[in-house]
């Protein structure tokens, strides 16, 4: 019975961390499918968490259980939750690594969160929990190892209790149900003059490729530019291919991304998250 | 029924990219057998894809699925294509990365290839599909995700056909056979003067162990000297260990190889793929 | 009836070598489940490896096959063994990888060890077989793959035979029982003037954190603290945050551990494995 269980941490693959949390799965759901999201989120960034969590866990079967563990507050009094959406559970410290997957579900956006671009971290805030979901508190020691460690809570209690649900306990049994969660204000898009559009840059990934919040569906319609970093890029391309350094395409998770022909746009432009993107028609 | 999917991609370990594909495959064969093979070939480089499928596609089960996705074409015309050996079923774009899958069933080497080393990356050419071989253009959208990027047909094209081929579906369906396939023409070996042979470094690994092209069948019997990079390697080796700092070894895949006892070769001796390597009796 | 079988190494994660073993294994045990615990040990170091399994084994469930391939010696004529203990078994080189496993079972330990700390690695000592363990000389060629590579007996030895385990093979059928097993001599801890205990750093993780071989149980009770390079740390922490560049925490493994809270200890202290630290209640 027991389906999908991810794993996405900054633990890196080169200590046992890791693998003790495979091994507490597999000793209560011995038929668990243990996927790797990655364990080489930078140490404590929540935001790249965050984001690495928000494209991909969309991909994955239904009734999947998604856990996280980039907990800089693990031993202070920081709350840890499951989330319940439709499809999916998720298991996290309660520090905003879920704000995409709550952000999906939040029609009406309160104004709490900044206009434009940004130049440092969005700042975290508490709320309410959409209608469509369900949030708990960890609080049931049962479904904990027997002793938690101060400092490895993905070991003791993220780790077991994800591999419960996927035994079959019931969500509700985890702890009590909460009214609010906590997100990042992910920048809101900013109309500038001859209708341009202001973006910011929300990931910076692997290749060094600039992701920004600029979804296909928000860019103008025909021709258009990007500006950013000081540089003009002219169209959109279809290929990462084809020529000119420095080169503006829609990438796989359908967000506006800059990225460099043989390199890395991050490093050429020397710019990074929470930089501004401007797109305009021409 | 799903057996083994294997992956083997240059989208590092780090982003979102390697788990979407395991997502959708999940998604269509909940109980597939996901391996990877790496993720950290150096980006684009369709050699090292190829040697380090190489290296590995035969120690898997029988009907494995291996996808390959180093794809600097990805978004171009270049076809995506699905090749039927007798013992697996390997998923790729045309472009290469199959080279020594394809070449263990070319009985007559037509002659394509330069002899002797190489001072640049061989060249692609097409070849006709072996007797033994079926290939087909990947062109059934049907078997595909409704939404195809750009940019990630990992997730989008060769993960689900993967998936659908591990859960039945016949490989006639994928598409159209094709009677031609892209390898890169691998050096042929040269007889030099003395008895010698001339070989080419292939493949270097993450040791810097430096591995040529020579198997242990062609090497000279008895005594033989190894001058790689300026040195002379006297003897053959059975371990990594025991004194001497460059020392030749035949390798785990049976190749003749030229490692360092307490470190890189590549470093040590300063070359790397595509040099010369000869061997001869002494 | 296949179980979980995890994987050790240090052959890294951008070659075939794992890929290979995981296919050999899945060849023989189609339904096992793999576990990677790392593959990113510093190239031969047998401390990090046995340290490694060290932390991870206790966590996975019972009959789970561990197979260790940290293998300078691999080639030569070093034994390689299968241990059997009441909870699992482990598939290594006799190098001295599996100490932390067998010293869990030597309740008197014989005088070979040093006391305090070290300033070199600890020796290699051969040791009799504790009487509730078994260990078994791998020497039974049918259970392992029909070509013996010199270099590659991860693949061609290691993987087979725990494949077959997993089957049901009796570990008895590997080979002959062996009396004595090789450990390196894990200091011991020294008890200062004035109630102090000096113990060594046995272990460096991925984030510099210096692991001690301290145990919760032996730390003075109440106020303590710590001498290590030349700092004073004052008191335990409960958490990895919370202000002061270095800090004293029990780890998740139960040892004594120093961090530093935004960065690496070990960098910070200039310091690393066989380092002493001085504990002393305050």
């Amino acid at each position: 019975m027991p389906g999908v269980i991810t794993l996405l941490t900054d633990f890196g693959s080169q200590d046992a961390y890791v693998a003790a949390m495979k091994g507490v799965v597999l000793s209560i759901a011995s038929s668990a499918t243990l996927v790797d999201i990655t364990h080489s989120i930078p140490p404590q960034d929540i935001y790249a968490a965050a984001f690495t969590l928000g494209a991909s866990h969309a991909f994955f079967p239904r009734r999947t259980i998604h856990i996280v563990v980039v907990d800089p507050g693990v031993g202070t009094q920081r709350r840890a939750l499951l989330l319940q959406t439709p499809d999916a559970l998720f298991l996290a410290p309660d520090n905003g690594v879920l704000t995409y997957v709550v952000e999906a579900f939040r029609d009406a956006h309160p104004n709490t969160a900044p206009t434009g671009h940004l130049s440092t971290p969005p700042p975290l805030v508490s709320v309410p929990v959409p209608a469509s979901l369900r949030a708990y508190a960890l609080a049931n020691k049962a479904l904990f190892r027997p002793q938690i460690s101060q400092t490895f809570h993905g070991r003791d209690i993220f780790a077991p209790v994800a591999a419960h649900l996927s035994m079959g306990v019931p969500p509700e049994e985890v702890g009590p149900l909460l009214g609010e969660i906590t997100v990042f204000a992910l920048p809101h898009l900013q109309h500038g003059q001859d209708r341009s559009l202001i973006g910011t840059i929300i990931h910076v990934d692997n290749f060094g490729n600039l992701i920004t919040n600029l979804k296909t569906e928000v860019l103008p319609k025909g021709d258009l530019e990007v500006i950013v970093g000081g540089s003009v890029i002219r169209g959109l391309r279809t290929s990462y291919g084809g020529g000119g350094e420095l080169l503006a395409i829609v990438g796989g998770s359908g967000y506006l991304e800059i990225a460099a022909e043989n390199g890395s746009a991050a490093q050429l432009l020397r710019i990074g998250r929470w930089s501004p993107v401007q797109v305009r028609p021409i």
